[in-house]
C-alpha cells in the first residue's frame, strides 16, 4: 500500500508510544524507521515493529550510561533502549570526536534490537566531510563457511565518504539474507532463492520458516562472506563487550560506529574531488549488456527516497501493513 | 620445485640486488616474498619477481618523504621504493602511535609495484595487541558490477586481531582472482573457473590472457563485491593521494595501514579472552557434510608456515623457478 509519509509517521509514533520514551526520543526512531521505507530498505522499515520482536516492545531496563570514555572513543551501555535511539546518539559522539582529534570509535551495547541500516549512520557522518564506517551484529542466524550452525548474526557493514555531490554510501549484509528479510518472506508466502540458507539438518531450503530454525549463508557463499561476518561479529560482539556467536541467550545486539578524518593523511578538499572524479569515471565507463546505466551502491535508495519525498508518499507491503492493523 | 627457505632466501636476495637498495632493505623485501610461500599464498610470493613488472625492477626514483604527520596518522611518499619495504615501515609507525593514542592510519603513496599480501602487516599488528586493517589498490584490472570496464586493481583488504593464542588473520581479494593469478594461470597453460573474467568486449572468458586485456569481476559478481572494491580503491586512492580507477596511466599503487587499540572500548584482555572463546565456539560447530574440520580464516595459511619452518623447505612452481632461470 501506499502511505502519506505524515500518516505512516503518526502510526509508527502511535506504535511506539507505550515503550516509555519521550515523545522526542520516539520521533527519532520514527523518522530512522520511516527513512528505510522511503529508501526502499523495507526490512529496515516499519516491517521492524512485526514480527516476534517488535520494535515497539523494546523499553529500558536501567539508564543509559557512557561505560568507557577516551578522546576517541566511547562506549555506551544502552540500558535497554531502543538501539536506533542510541546508534544515532553514537553517531553524534562519533562525529564530533572525529571533528575534533581526527578519528572516532563509539561501540554501543545492551540493547535488543536491530539498530536498522547502516547507511543511515554513515551517511550523517560523511555529510559532515568524514568517512563513516558502521556495523552491527545481533542474535545468531547464520552459518559460518563449513558451519551448519546459525553463529553470526545478519551482520552488516555500512561505509561513506564525502564526495562534492552527495555523499557515497555502501551498505551490505554479510548474510544472504537478513532476518527480517525472512520474516518478510514467510509472511508474504514467498520461497527463498536457492542458496540463500539451510535447514537445521544443514541441507539447503527455500523454505523460510526451515530457513529461520536453520541458517541463512554467508552473502557469496563463500570463506570471504563468512571471514567478513567474522569481523563485524568481532567488532560488534567483543569489541563492544557485547555477547557473540549467540544463538538464544539474551537477544543482546552490538553496535560500532567510527568517523575519520579525511584530513588526517590529505586535505579533505582534494579527497572529495577526487572520490567525484573517480564515482564519475565509473558511472561513464562501458556498460555491461542489458545495462541502462552503472548504478553506484546508495544511488538506488536515494532516489527513492527522493521521489518519496516529492511524492509525499511512501509503499510499505500489505502483509505488513495487515499485521499492524492498518490495513 | 620444493627448495631450501635459505637457499630460496638467497637467490630472492641475488635477483633484488640491482635495485639499488640496501642489503638490509632487500633482506626485508625477501623475507616478505618467502613468507607469502612458505604461506601457501604463491600469486604474492616469487612469482612477484617474473611478469612484466617484476619486483626486482622497481627502482627509488627519488627520496622517502613524510607528507604529512599527525599523532594518529602518517602520509609516506614512497619515492619509487618497493612497496612492501615501505608498507612494512608504515605498520610501524601505525603500531606506535596506536600503542601511544589508541589509533593510527598510516598512508602509502608514488609506490609502483604490489605490496604483497595484505595478512603479512595486518598479523604483525595483532601481535602487538591491536586491531589490525590493511588495503591496498594498484593499476586497474576488475570492472566494477554493470561495468565492463577494468576501473579496480586486485583491491585486497586484510583483518586481524589478537586473541589468547594466535591473532585471527582474515585477507581477501575483492576480485575474483589476483593479477598475479592470472599471470600464473597463463604460465602453466591453465584456463580459468567460469564468472571470474570477461574479455575487452565484456564477454565471458576462462582464458587467462583474454581476461588480462580484458577484465576480472567481483570476487561475487554482485554489487556487494564491487561495492567492496569500491572502498579500498577509495581508502587506497583518493585518501593517500594516490591515483585511482587508473587502467594504464602510471601504474602508482597506494596502500593505506590501520591500527586500533581494543582498550579505546574494553580491556584488552576481555578483548581476548572473548574473540578466543568466540573462535571456539565456531570450530566446535557442527561441519558441513564432507566438512573434517572448520578452518577459520588465515589457518591455513599458518598450517603451511609452521610445515615449511618445521621441513626448512617450501614449494614454489616450476613455472615461475623456470622463468627466473632456477630450474
Amino acid at each position: 500500500m501506499k502511505i502519506a509519509i505524515k500518516d505512516l509517521r503518526s502510526k509508527v509514533l502511535t506504535a511506539l508510544s507505550q515503550n516509555g520514551l519521550t515523545e522526542e526520543q520516539n520521533l527519532c526512531i520514527a523518522e530512522q524507521v520511516i527513512w528505510a521505507d522511503m529508501s526502499g530498505i523495507k526490512p529496515m522499515g516499519v516491517a521492524k515493529l512485526t514480527g516476534t520482536e517488535p520494535l515497539q516492545n523494546m523499553k529500558p531496563t536501567g539508564p543509559i550510561t557512557i561505560e568507557r570514555e577516551t578522546k576517541l572513543s566511547q562506549l555506551i551501555d544502552a540500558g535497554g533502549y531502543p538501539a536506533p535511539l542510541i546508534c544515532q546518539q553514537a553517531t553524534d559522539v562519533a562525529i564530533r570526536k572525529a571533528e575534533e582529534h581526527g578519528f572516532a570509535m563509539v561501540g554501543v551495547r545492551n540493547t535488543f534490537s536491530s539498530n536498522l541500516a547502516q547507511a543511515f549512520y554513515v551517511e550523517k557522518i560523511a555529510s559532515k566531510d568524514l568517512i563513516g564506517i558502521a556495523m552491527a551484529r545481533g542474535p545468531a542466524s547464520t552459518a559460518p563457511f563449513e558451519s551448519i550452525d546459525p553463529l553470526f548474526a545478519t551482520n552488516p557493514i555500512g561505509f561513506s565518504f564525502p564526495t562534492n555531490g552527495e555523499p557515497l554510501v555502501f551498505d551490505m549484509t554479510t548474510a544472504a539474507m537478513t532476518w527480517s528479510g525472512l520474516i518478510l518472506a514467510k509472511a508474504n508466502g514467498e520461497t527463498l532463492p536457492p542458496n540463500i540458507a539451510i535447514d537445521p539438518e544443514g541441507s539447503p531450503t527455500t523454505d523460510p520458516k526451515a530457513a529461520m530454525a536453520g541458517a541463512t549463508l554467508p552473502f557469496d557463499g563463500s570463506y570471504k562472506g563468512s571471514g567478513l561476518g567474522l569481523i563485524v561479529e568481532t567488532f560488534g560482539g567483543p569489541l563492544v563487550g557485547s555477547l557473540y556467536c549467540d544463538p538464544a541467550l539474551d537477544h543482546e545486539y552490538g553496535s560500532l560506529i567510527m568517523a575519520i578524518d579525511p584530513n588526517l593523511l590529505v586535505d579533505v578538499a582534494d579527497f572529495k574531488s577526487h572520490s567525484s572524479d573517480m564515482i564519475q569515471k565509473i558511472k561513464s565507463s562501458r556498460k555491461r549488456p542489458g545495462v541502462d546505466e552503472i548504478r553506484l551502491p546508495g544511488e538506488r535508495a536515494r532516489k527513492s527516497r527522493k521521489q518519496a519525498m516529492e511524492s509525499g508518499l511512501v509503499e510499505i507491503d500489505d502483509s505488513v501493513a495487515h499485521e499492524l492493523g492498518w490495513l
